[in-house]
């Protein structure tokens, strides 16, 4: 069956899914959880052999790692779905209520998107995560992962779609297998509302530019902390380390070292051979290079880079530094090769931090803290549907509501627009 | 100076137009005014030379109406200008104010999407409106008129480009004026971050499928009524006249009217002869017409025209016909052949009410009232950017608040994410 047959009666389908109740999307979120566990052992059996074939095929550690699924991996996607099942219901809300005129009366409503569509690189337990989001939202989806875990997917897929087809319409959850379907996909602007796809820079930048679909999502996270003449330098070697090795594969992560000249002396040599030690090989331009030296002399290694590579998403144990001029030259910095992620400014000057935090134009403008807290779950949303460095509907950590829109519902008594124009009756715009 | 040239430095402009007070965009709004009405001759005396060099070239004069700019239409830009500087500041809005834990608090807060590109054919009061619109949003502008009035355009931006550099940051506005910089302008994704077009709904189709760059707005409008067997029949009629004759060129206006059999025979003479004597060319399918020749003989003259044909936008005093089963048919052609847009239903009847606003898949969804009321004047918005057919980021009529986005500001006080990580501290999400 062909992509275009697969996806014709799927804007119909999402009508009509939107249409259930919370009891009823609960109930399927619940069989999910039922059959995940019941059938835990035929989705790992399908997870080994993909993992042998990447073994075979050579590919990195890290990557492996992430294509696992096993019974941690299991227990983590189960503790989303119990989290999802106890959040409120997202579709029904009422966003605006206005009488417009007597027995006129305007209410914006919260409702699904309609079709989301998923393309993501390994990580099959993103497959599960993001069914479960479209289901607790009314929101039918289009997934098509990774060739390197196409076992465990289409087992996943299959016990997760019965489950979820005993209580929603039948065809509410479609898989796509080829990779050649994918460029099909990218063209279905009639049948796919939302495109988000999960994956490396160039997966990500390659949607973004292929598809006329809104696309939400992150391509890189190059994320900055810039030290400031003001800062405690205690939090700030303390942020430094938690922000670049907590956790490096990560797009919050940073990547990007900004230290003002004026505590540069007194930064440098401390923050040098606490990274160092850390594993964290350092890059910079001449001028840190040469401070780094002057101060440290031999001691500390650090890559030389060009003034023009400084948005650099390493994800791994690196990160380049810069000595700034001044908190301006920091944001000028930030907003010419961050990626509007997230940024930290560590100074004690509050003029300074609310000075970043408006000129900064990123998704998440932070100060004495870690970029690692731009996550939905660490701001408190429950559950995520990933991180937009977008403009529009939704930016930063985007919980459930990124996959809701609304409508507008207006009950009228026989009213018509003539005799508003003729000056016959009036508007009074009351909220109720 | 190219194009690239041009927009070179209008994300940076933009960073700073965010940053200004609400007193400095309204002053500049009141210089936008104040150099519109000292400067009205020299704009009407280059609009003459377009509307001249129109009707030289045989347009049509409803086009040669539209693009007319004389006292009165001045007299409207100025009236929309005056109700932008009353509308409160769309900048700096707290949307969400959490503590995550002790000393780590988080602000959602309102801010200028950045750089609006509009695209306009003819209506230079689109140029007025939208520059409005932008200076009180803190969002730089980039405008693309229609050739037709690129006198009066000129004239439009120097005046309003020049009063609001007065106050607002130099390059704030910029217009484009070739034609041949439209294509160009669709692919500077790094320099604009969202494009309004207005004007027809192939020019509309054009904009939306050449670009990657996030487009608000709506190609066609193929609205609907619905005229279901619990319907007040005065009601129905005069809503039909309302909803078709009020203003036929607009979006708003009805293109298909749908009529349950049960009450066709008591319906469609009386509807007829009142669109007949309106003026409006009845099309229908072979049912619809065989059904108007049974009841009214050949008094009344109907188009004939094939199932498929449908998604026809008239935009004139002619209309769709059609006979359908029940309210689920009704559902199930407006979501076929309908734009999405705005669409009644008819009824006397609650529970059909509530089932068509849940099943209809459009903006805006009304019962019992003409779809002319959708527009965020009448929504009582205050401002209207456009209606937007799209579901992500805005739909419907969207005010002010659709030129807006949003960042996140966690103010912290030396926070790392590895306490948490590690459970030696824990978030409390408290509302703030």
């Amino acid at each position: 069956m062909g992509l275009q047959d697969k996806l014709k009666n799927i804007k119909s389908t999402g009508i009509s899914l939107a249409a259930t109740t919370q009891k009823q999307r609960n109930d399927a979120l619940i069989a999910v959880k039922e059959a995940l566990i019941s059938q835990k052992e035929s989705i790992f059996e399908a997870n080994k052999i993909d993992v042998a074939t990447a073994e075979e095929q050579g590919l990195t550690k890290s990557v492996i790692k992430r294509l696992g699924f096993d019974d941690k991996k299991l227990a983590s996607v189960i503790d989303g779905i119990d989290s999802l099942i106890s959040l409120p219901d997202p579709i029904g809300k009422v966003l605006l209520s206005r009488s417009l005129d007597e027995g006129l009366d305007l209410y914006r409503i919260s409702v699904p998107i309609g079709v989301i569509c998923l393309i993501f690189e390994s990580r099959p337990d993103a497959l599960v995560q993001i069914a479960s989001l479209c289901i607790k939202s009314g929101n039918c989806a289009v997934l098509k992962g990774g060739s390197e875990t196409k076992n465990t997917n289409r087992v996943l897929f299959n016990v997760i779609s019965k489950a979820a087809s005993s209580v929603l319409p039948e065809g509410s959850l479609v898989q796509i297998e080829e990779r050649s379907e994918v460029n099909e996909l990218l063209s279905c602007s009639e049948s796919i509302d939302l495109i988000i796809p999960r994956g490396s820079n160039a997966f990500v930048q390659y949607i973004m530019s292929h598809t006329t679909i809104p696309v939400m999502g992150h391509a890189d996270g190059v994320c900055h902390l810039y030290i400031d003449s003001d800062a405690d330098i205690e939090t700030a070697l303390k942020i430094c380390l938690d922000a670049k090795t907590q956790y490096t594969s990560v797009c919050n992560a940073v990547e990007t070292i900004l230290i003002n000249k004026d505590i540069s002396d007194t930064f440098i040599p401390r923050f040098a051979r606490m990274m160092s030690e850390a594993g964290v090989t350092l890059h910079g331009n001449n001028e840190f290079a040469g401070r780094l030296k002057a101060l440290c002399g031999d001691d500390i290694y650090c890559e030389l880079m060009n003034d023009d590579d400084y948005h650099t998403e390493y994800l791994d144990y690196a990160c380049s530094c810069k000595i700034v001029d001044d908190i301006d030259s920091a944001i000028a910095h930030i907003n010419r090769f961050g990626s509007h992620h997230s940024d930290s400014i560590i100074t004690q000057n509050k003029e300074k931090i609310e000075h970043f935090m408006n000129m900064v134009d990123s998704a998440n403008c932070m100060s004495n803290c870690s970029t690692r807290f731009s996550d939905g779950f660490r701001y408190g949303f429950g559950a995520e549907v990933g991180i937009s460095t977008g403009k529009l509907h939704a930016r930063g950590p985007v919980g459930l509501e990124g996959l809701m829109t609304y409508k507008y519902k207006l009950y009228g008594s026989g009213h018509i627009v003539g005799d508003y124009v003729s000056g016959t009756k009036q508007f009074h715009f009351k909220d109720i």
